[in-house]
């Protein structure tokens, strides 16, 4: 495998747009080209995420329309990619390979979703079709339900008082809208407290409203390259230096949901690939769909041991400034936004940000290594990568 | 690139089906893995085609489910690909790409579709999801009725009369029909006649019932592998020897209907890769959903002159027995039927099946290379495989 590279990326504004999802993904991919010296007919291949076009907007052979959009060349072809919340990142992931391996020199890979025209039971609903129709949507549970049983788990596996850890929850919360606060494409851009994430309404026990991720709508495109091809870019090119997959089935073959076992095979590869350990992780935008996804993550991932992760929100140790792994300074899907399909793509274009150093006020100093997580459905599909700083 | 090969293949019966969509893909995996002899640890990933999983059965994240189902490790991940029509040729065709490059050396790939619990409007509306939701759903306009502007304007073009192409149409249903009136699995195993074509009721003029494919449940899965490991696992590898695939857009950037651009262009990818001739090909499968289609295809697939594929069916030279390229062996789209997202594994199926001399009463005799042809939405991408047998 030769070496892999991130040049341009881009993502629109998250939250609510009247954009359709095909001209939100052509809006960060001409920033994307823009950002990378190209043009559309530099680019070899097209890997398109959405997950609910047809649902949302009656559209499907999504990459065909978004090909002629961005005036593609014909011979250049063009793939959908749908695993629910992973979608964009096992899309770039794709792309990492084929480029990895010779087969395309420039891809345009990323996602788009526009869900905020559904009201909320319809599009929770909608996104429960991630889960298993035969097994798991006749029980009546959704995602928010799915989390609220591993949060019961995880307080009832490591004896803790449940509202211990909805505080600890709530400092999540927080810590995600403290790092929105400094970015002008996420969708809550305002400080929050643990009180009033408390205080939030009661979604699926012991979850509160502000322990959830919102329903957005958004696109966001990262142009992949060959080390070679990228240098001819950008100064700066971020490296894709391992990579990692895995796939699982229904929340029923992963009896204990604190430990999320598609993640721990899937970023053990991407660890391996890379040659680094979970300390030299300066960052990491990981899967904070709920705020107990982030606790459990940040312990599958290898940065807290198990049981240990609860309480780094509280004390400071995941927030800007602090010297340990900085998790989420985009604000998440908590508060950055969570359009399902770009979700990967948005998470990319952080850290290529942040490795770049031009973050601003939420800039990670010395950002060297990030790690990219995003998990599918009910833990079906988790997808990583590591990113490094041009040396 | 190293060779690639396929080793087992399989397919459901096509029809209608009581069975999930997860379940039938199952079905023809279970019998892909038993061909090949192979277990489910063997897999290093899955490829999974599906359009309409989450319209027709509430099921997304499809992939997950039938990776648990099947029983395949954790670290072998799986993605779902949807590019409408042509959904399981380019999950076949990314499989071949990563495993020629040597990132896998076994990938399981196909397509599953249930569509036959809708009613036909329904399922016609829920299709025309493929075109662009901007600017050809507001025409009203459905697949038949794209197939039959592009049967008028090829009418139009060579200065036929439209009685005289439509009986030309009749000759492609009747001997698809025949075909398949020797496939046990196909969904018609019946003969018919030119009279009955031009009796049935009209759906689009010019073209009639028996012009149209139905609509069909169903799944197919192709063993994709390394040559040195699908030497290890059959006696009869058959090879894919070229590729190719393009990208337009809706139909109202191809003015000229009758030549498909994305088909010129994918398949001169593949011939060139392939070092064939169309003289060459044997046998091809290719995208009759509508008998019209199978007149333009066998024009830009190069087989006939533009404007002189038309009575090569009423000739009878496309027909089991012909010296030229044998078309649609397997009865095609329109009588083997045509679940969406699982033809492209089929059409591999008939082709791989043919080439190891294993088609029974259908056997197009001395077959050594054939082709494959898929065409997704209205024009909006084609994909083509060209395989060889073993020497």
């Amino acid at each position: 495998m030769r070496e892999v590279a991130i040049a341009g990326v881009a993502m629109t504004d998250f939250g609510v747009s009247e954009k359709t999802c095909i001209e939100m993904f052509c809006e960060a991919a001409c920033e994307a080209l823009e950002n990378s010296n190209l043009e559309p007919r530099d680019i070899d291949a097209l890997f398109l995420g959405n997950c609910l076009g047809d649902f949302e907007e009656g559209q499907a052979h999504m990459a065909s329309h978004v090909h002629t959009a961005l005036g593609l060349p014909i011979g250049s072809p063009a793939w959908r990619f749908e695993n629910a919340c992973a979608t964009a990142t096992v899309a770039v992931r794709q792309a990492a390979l084929l480029v990895g391996s010779g087969v395309y020199d420039v891809v345009l890979a990323g996602g788009t979703e526009r869900v905020s025209a559904m009201e909320t039971p319809l599009a929770t609903r909608t996104f429960a079709m991630a889960s298993h129709s035969g097994y798991s949507v006749p029980t009546g549970i959704t995602f928010p339900g799915v989390f609220a049983m591993a949060a019961h788990m995880y307080a009832y596996k490591y004896n803790m008082d449940l509202g211990m850890l909805q505080e600890d929850m709530a400092h999540v919360s927080v810590k995600n809208h403290f790092h929105a606060a400094m970015n002008p494409k996420a969708q809550f851009q305002k400080e929050i407290s643990v009180d009033k994430v408390l205080k939030s309404f009661m979604v699926a026990d012991p979850l509160h409203f502000l322990d959830c991720c919102p329903f957005s709508d958004g696109a966001s495109v990262v142009v992949v390259a060959s080390k070679q091809k990228a240098l001819q870019m950008t100064d700066k090119p971020i490296y894709i230096i391992g990579t990692g997959q895995a796939a699982g089935g229904p929340v029923i073959n992963n009896p204990d949901m604190t430990r999320i076992k598609t993640r721990e095979v899937s970023v053990a590869q991407a660890y391996k690939e890379a040659g680094v350990q979970p300390s030299e992780i300066d960052l990491c935008e990981l899967h904070d769909c709920f705020t107990i996804a982030e606790i459990l993550a940040i312990e599958g991932l290898g940065f807290y041991d198990f049981g240990k992760g609860h309480n780094a929100a509280k004390n400071g140790e995941t927030r800007l400034g602090s010297k340990k792994t900085i998790i989420n300074p985009s604000g998440g899907l908590k508060a950055k936004g969570h359009p399902i399909g770009a979700t990967g793509a948005a998470q990319v274009t952080e850290i290529v940000e942040q490795l770049r150093g031009l973050s601003g006020k939420r800039q990670v100093e010395g950002a060297k290594i990030g790690l990219v997580d995003t998990l599918g459905g009910e833990f079906g599909t988790v997808c990583n990568l590591i990113l490094r700083s041009h040396p």
